[in-house]
């Protein structure tokens, strides 16, 4: 109570109070007085919460059962003192939950004991042996860690504060917390004092410990950050992104402010974001509780709640993030992050039903004052569908620097995820105007991912491999344009912060036929890229399928790499193709040393048609293509004398000479083979050919035909874009008049 | 009533009774009198047949609504008429069942209708126009599908006969079913008096519709085969396979003596027999209703019946069935065949409840007699798990041709699949004592399967590819020891077909330590190969192991390569190794052509350590080897013009030049990976060194250490392998003593 006060009102109100009920009646930071009675209260009738507290309540039996191990920290982050640590401060934040909650002494003996063991180390322990970090810490190899490590302690020691002595606060604060919250900070600028989610959990860390210890200074440290850190504005972390740049805020709200964008789009990408939500909502969540004054939850428009709804809708039908920039695949909606981000989205953001069946996914909640009020939601039948779709997100701070687009179609029949985003920091990938696309949570269309085994300890040590920068992160890595085998910006971290991608428009207005364009102009100087992509449902055909035109202008001579990159096997193609033997790499430089090279075609027609078969499904690409175009097929796995790559195939449209270049192309799923019955459902395209009918600056008109002989056409417009305009165009000796910025037509 | 009393008794009793009540009471081929009022009697309360009705009307209501098409044929396995025809027979099946049970006459009219459609076209249809079969059909490619449609078509008769008038019966006899037996016996005696799975179909083809229109001389070309058929007897079918050998039987006995052992396995391997075992029960079924004095399902010990309790443990976890020889992955315990299997089992197998936990599985049941004894039983509770197991089959009609063990630990915890078998007629591989091994229903290491995408039109029409000749039948593609880059026998079907491997011993006595052990002296002349597998659940590790003992033994020197096919990423090995560029194949022949060399490693300790990562799972293969062996990456899809080969790794022990070689391995399960908390659990092998310490003629010893310290011994007894055989071996100055063909200890 006495540290509540403090930021309440003031000295005269705390001496009127404090002396009532001091033990009893002072909040925690995440589990209030009034919380912990409620759910007492209501144990054994709260189904999500009960799960919960007796999964803790195991895990926590079992560390005890175990004993406290604090080793001298060694490893990387697979390695046992990592884990180890790791597994420690998870242990004393759920240790402390039990004690608030259960009132059995022994999980409070056990956080004492446990953070006693830490403070009679830490005064002595160096920096961490491994030295790889631009940041290191001191339980572990990177501050990043440490930081984990005082968020959750932090937490731990709040919820037995009271039951601890004076004289033990005292010691653990002075040789322990302080120290550690000031090696994150002053003595580590270069990890505290920047816009990045590691910096968001350094503030975080320092700023719990804060609230506990009731040290302003520790607080405002972590809202707003070092004043005078000394950095230089030329030095990189690990990842090759810049520490700081001119003039830039630091802290929590400059954390907030800068990465997040209006609509809640987290420059960095979900994944990432799922890793940062935690420390931004934990620490929100306390703040809320004892500096209501702040407005946390309602900064920049409420951009944390609204942050969490866009990273539960930028996920597949599996509820697996889409692996925008360094993302790992497989994470999902069932991590803890999420658990905590949902249980707090639910509570302070006006209580969605719909996040409610997905905390029923997720079959658990926090064990605080948000996971009773979604417990106690759900145990009342309050829960609604979460349905995943379309939307646009701005990226940048202010929502001017470009964005991510998602069109799905029915119950995630079909969804194209296009980015047109800024650079996501140093976990961007160098991708403008790439496509990935999903039917269900097949993935049709890949983003490669980020090339790491998090916390696998033989690979790296867990960390980033060097194949990320080489590969995961090239432009050939992803499925966009790349002229004359090179990245876009040069690969350049430096180039590619300065610039974005613009929409043109999106409009998925009728489900039907949702269609999003973009341009950019910065990633090949002298170049003008502009890429529509549009989902289409037309009655004719089983299956939604994708419209894509990339156009790319320039002055000058380029050759223009088009890669899809599938999964599965081959079927069959229209061309003929040779194999090639031995297997050579395709280039030597941006991604382009990492392919073989297996096959080698050339158009036979028009139309070059490609097409595979994956999970059971059928795919087909349908392209316009130029005599002199070669279509390669291409294999990851060279210059990979680790093995640190997957063997995933790729199909690359390459026109070798040109200044003005139309990829147009229709990538059709059709059917399905059932193994058990051997039967091959339509496994054969229903696009009988397509065409390039206007080709001009204002406006790109395809044409195609069905098997059935229905003919299609699609107009874009490429420069005035705005719904109410107003547009005519002659093709063919038809005219076609239309309002808005696209038509799509039967012909 | 008329056709089951021409076989029970003679005219006599038919002409005291036939007039009785004739419409009425005749017995259906697998639809008897009795049955059907049975099952109208319960309809609505027997919910396996409730639903296959519910789903079977749909079906054939959606086929009346659809209209009958009989195009002329033209496709191979994948085009349209293929799948019409296809689609129809299994329609006219179902129709007539439904006309029966449900009494509604629009499923006799579609049932007749269609036939007459076929009557008319049939006598002017010329052979099937593609020329690729050894046995051309008429309304199929193949014989076989032709076969397949005479087994539906002559049930649907059979159903609908009475409702018919005799005129129409003359008229489909005459111009249609005759015609059609005798296509594909009298006519195509090289397709229908073998043994074989075609022939099968042949049989029971002409069987089926020689009791519908009570022909004996159909019964008995069916039952006994043609008797002068002037086949050559070094013909040879599309898959190479021999028409016929000297001497050898035909028809349906002799194809139930020969493929089938007295266990019940079926030498074909499970995916043949899953598609065998519809002709050989349905036949058989129809046969022990008209011709009860035959005991079919009593033949060779009810050896029909013992083969579905074999097919059934020859699958997964999952309930795929065990890629052997030619199999296509994915094909399960689901397909319609084996819910036919598994009813008729039940019925006449003397109930095993255990098959009513399958039949549950499925979901359906046959719409007959076998079909309501499941339904009924199911509903009443009666079921219990089938809970696969430990098995050692024997193969060869007497069962004296080698043979298949099965080593399961727990609930499949780990399933050790070791082929010792015969050639396994057309469809058989080239694979001499190779293991598959299982963790639950994931592949830990693999048996490729069959190389053709069945029924999909663009892959060489759905057949098979020149792939599964060069890649999926030799050695090399499958986990068994290569010598001097040959298959087994040389590749040569005609070879491998004279020969079998033969049992050491098999003892699963003991589920903690499992062993099987088998020799193979032809598949390379002069050389003998001694295999020894062992499934092992050491209370020292958390998963059960497997401890691997090839030796081969030669009087001249050979290079020997044991390849280990896994799937997934290599995480780590303890060698230096050196990544290959450009990719060049291993090999000119023998399914080396089609392996690129992605890396070649060298030795640097006794034992070469070789982790992977799949499915999550780690893995971890620890070997003894000698400084001179290669240890080499691999990796499938050399000379692969079409991409008809998955791009699957493989990892390659090579000793260069030996006359004696031993290779002592542990292939270790450990561990997994989540990724949504992305962490390693176990993530490293337990073995910390693994040794020989006899090698003689009499015994195999290998000792090895956990990274705890604890020491293991096993040996194995090479020479007499008696269950009661008391042995006695010293090693380094301890002696041994032990009964039996084993010793598993600590040291």
């Amino acid at each position: 109570m006495m540290r509540i006060a403090h930021w309440l009102a003031g000295i005269l109100l705390v001496l009127a109070t404090a002396t009532a009920s001091a033990a009893e009646s002072r909040d925690g930071l995440i589990l209030t007085q009034a919380g912990v009675e409620r759910i007492r209260a209501e144990l054994g009738n709260l189904p999500l919460l009960d799960a919960t507290l007796e999964q803790v309540r195991q895990e926590v039996d079992a560390e005890i059962a175990f004993g406290i191990d604090t080793p001298i920290p060694r490893d990387f982050s697979g390695g046992y003192t990592h884990q180890r640590h790791k597994a420690n401060f998870f242990a004393l934040q759920k240790s402390g939950a039990l004690f608030k909650i259960l009132e059995q002494e022994k999980y409070a003996i056990y956080v004492r004991d446990m953070l006693f063991q830490y403070e009679a180390m830490y005064a002595d322990l160096p920096l961490h042996p491994q030295t790889r970090s631009y940041a290191r810490g001191k339980l572990f190899w990177q501050c990043l860690n440490d930081a984990n490590w005082l968020v959750y302690a932090a937490q731990a020691y709040d919820l037995i504060y009271d039951w601890l002595s004076a004289e033990e606060r005292e010691q653990l604060e002075t040789n322990l917390f302080r120290p550690f919250a000031d090696h994150l900070s002053v003595d580590s600028p270069q990890f505290f004092n920047r816009v990045h989610n590691h910096s968001t959990w350094g503030a975080a860390a320092v700023g719990m410990i804060g609230l506990v210890m009731q040290d302003q200074e520790l607080i405002d440290r972590a809202l707003y950050g070092l004043e005078d850190d000394g950095l230089d504005t030329s030095a990189v972390d690990n990842d090759g992104g810049f520490i700081k740049t001119e003039g830039q805020e630091a802290g929590f709200f400059a954390n907030l402010n800068e990465p997040f964008s209006p609509d809640g789009y987290y420059t960095e990408g979900p994944y990432y974001q799922r890793y940062a939500m935690y420390p931004f909502l934990i620490f929100a969540q306390a703040l809320n509780n004892a500096r209501p004054d702040l407005g946390v939850l309602d900064y920049k428009d409420g951009v944390l709640l609204k942050a969490v709804d866009v990273l539960l809708n930028l996920a597949d039908a599996d509820g697996e993030f889409y692996a925008i920039n360094d993302g790992q695949k497989g994470m999902s909606i069932q991590s803890y992050e999420l658990v905590t981000a949902v249980d707090i989205a639910y509570r302070y953001g006006g209580e969605d039903s719909r996040l409610l069946s997905i905390a029923q996914q997720q079959g658990r909640v926090q064990l605080d004052d948000t996971g009773y009020a979604v417990a106690a939601a759900s145990r009342d039948g309050l829960a609604l569908p979460f349905e995943k779709r379309s939307a646009n997100y701005s990226d940048g701070a202010d929502g001017d620097e470009g964005g991510l687009a998602l069109l799905r179609y029915g119950d995630e029949e079909l969804s194209a995820l296009f980015k047109y985003s800024a650079q996501g920091l140093s976990h961007g990938h160098y991708d403008k105007l790439s496509l990935a696309l999903f039917e269900h949570s097949d993935e049709v269309l890949q983003d490669y991912g980020l090339a790491r085994f998090v916390n696998i300890e033989h690979k790296g040590g867990g960390n980033y491999l060097p194949e990320n920068t080489s590969w995961a992160k090239q432009s050939i890595a992803h499925n966009t344009l790349v002229i004359d085998q090179a990245s876009h910006f040069a690969g350049s971290y430096e180039i590619g912060s300065q610039h974005h991608s613009q929409l043109n428009f999106y409009d998925a207005s009728n489900p039907a036929v949702q269609v999003v364009s973009a341009r950019e102009n910065n990633a090949y100087p002298g170049t003008e890229l502009l890429r529509t992509i549009a989902v289409i449902k037309d009655a004719a055909l089983a299956k939604p399928f994708v419209l894509d035109l990339f156009k790319a202008s320039s002055a000058t001579t380029h050759q223009f790499d088009l890669p899809f990159h599938y999964f599965g096997q081959v079927l069959d193609t229209n061309f003929d193709y040779e194999a090639q033997q031995p297997l050579a790499r395709l280039g030597d430089a941006n991604g382009y040393q990492h392919l073989y090279l297996e096959a080698v075609g050339a158009p036979s027609a028009a139309n070059a048609k490609f097409s595979w078969m994956s999970n059971n499904k059928f795919y087909t690409l349908t392209s316009v293509v130029e005599a002199t175009d070669a279509l390669l097929l291409a294999r990851l796995g060279a210059n990979d004398p680790q093995f640190n790559l997957r063997r995933d195939p790729a199909y690359i449209i390459r026109r070798p000479a040109a200044e003005q270049a139309l990829f147009a192309s229709i990538i059709e799923p059709h059917g399905s083979y059932d193994r058990v019955t051997e039967s091959a459902l339509d496994s054969k395209s229903h696009i009988a050919s397509l065409s390039v009918v206007t080709q001009e600056d204002a406006y790109t008109a395809v044409a195609f035909e069905l098997t059935t002989g229905e003919r299609k056409l699609f107009i874009v417009a490429n420069q005035q874009p705005a719904k109410a305009a107003a547009h005519a165009l002659r093709i063919d000796g038809a005219d076609y008049r239309w309002t808005g910025p696209f038509l799509y037509t039967d012909r």
